[in-house]
């Protein structure tokens, strides 16, 4: 294990290209027997929350927030022609048809490969969210020397 | 050729301004006698595409999403204060005074350096493209697992 | 100081949460004791301007650009939800309660651990901005021959 090549990605977009990109290259080089983690933070937390809009906040701005940025995998708009949702709908369709996985697919994917979920512990705050509205896949919650100590012994590093 | 550095880029974006930095770095590795490839994929296709709309996409929600997505290497928007191509306007009057080249130049000058250019197998269909949409530079056409190759090979990875 | 790992980090974006992780990523990894150094070029420069709007900027074309790109540390826009300055505004406030550094902080943090503040030559004319623009934490202005020959000896490059 400690012998493999690693590939460490954070994932600070929550837009479903983006975040389709994060996991394309996250599953394939999983797949190439990689040690693979994914670190989410800022938007990119919105993949890993369990529900549209967290009623548990804990005070009225991070409610109002969590309103104004309601997220869940199967929500993520297009960071393009979103559109109310028209050009999203095209492209998850086109998702479909090409037979790119869901974004619910590639999280089972990944972890059937063995790639970690990380949630980023300083943005989960910021972001209007608390520790127990992200989905049973998250591995862990960590901060930024955590990805650091991950990103420096990595081959390939990017940020999404 | 095999002992040279390597730099890979990912250019998932299809702004003015995105696809310019990565030319820019692409370009100037080039000169520095490394081995470049520029892996294009979701919007950055867009920079590769040989018309503004796809009449030949093979069915009609890819027409639709192949309209709403018009591209073109001359038709980038910029990624903030396009405002109807006001803010562009203006961006390429201030790209062409300080003598920053525009796509299309800089994708002639990656050519001649030996950039590689190569457009992403697995989002082609998702953006509503077909084989044939492509400028002829384009070197080949290739996956998640050819860009993950080159990646782990190369001293500097950047996702744009 | 020449055997410190070094991580270095290209600036692009000018938005607050793309440049709140730009500075985490940086000020952690130089408490951490490694080389940093931050590149800003494209709309990140906004987050190196002394004022709002460039009264200076040489020409009228320049003055347009700059009065459509008002920029300054105080003033950048969240990526999503900017909303007239509405979610920026709940993010600022959830920042602040989080203990997030400010920019302006995490500017002076980043000084103090060492990190290098490297302003785009290509870029500061096609952003309307001319080289008295800028506050005096920049280091100094640099190319991207210069980014470059930082990138190939890092063991962390990002692009954000």
């Amino acid at each position: 294990m400690a012998n493999k090549e690693k590939v460490t990605i954070v994932v600070s977009s929550g837009d479903l290209d983006k975040v389709s990109a994060s996991f394309i290259i996250a599953n394939t080089a999983a797949a190439m027997d990689k040690d693979v983690t994914l670190f989410f933070t800022f938007w990119g937390l919105n993949v890993l929350r369990k529900s549209a809009f967290n009623l548990r906040a804990p005070k009225i701005i991070q409610k109002l927030f969590s309103l104004l940025n309601r997220g869940g995998k199967e929500r993520l708009p297009l960071s393009k022609f979103h559109m109310f949702g028209i050009g999203t709908f095209l492209m998850k369709y086109l998702m479909k048809k090409y037979r790119m996985p869901s974004i619910t697919e590639a999280i089972k994917t990944a972890k059937e490969l063995g790639v970690k979920i990380i949630a980023c512990t300083t943005t989960i705050g910021v972001m209007g969210l608390a520790k127990d509205d992200f989905i049973p896949e998250v591995d862990s919650l960590a901060g930024a020397s955590a990805y650091l100590g991950e990103a420096l012994e990595s081959k390939v590093n990017l940020f999404i």
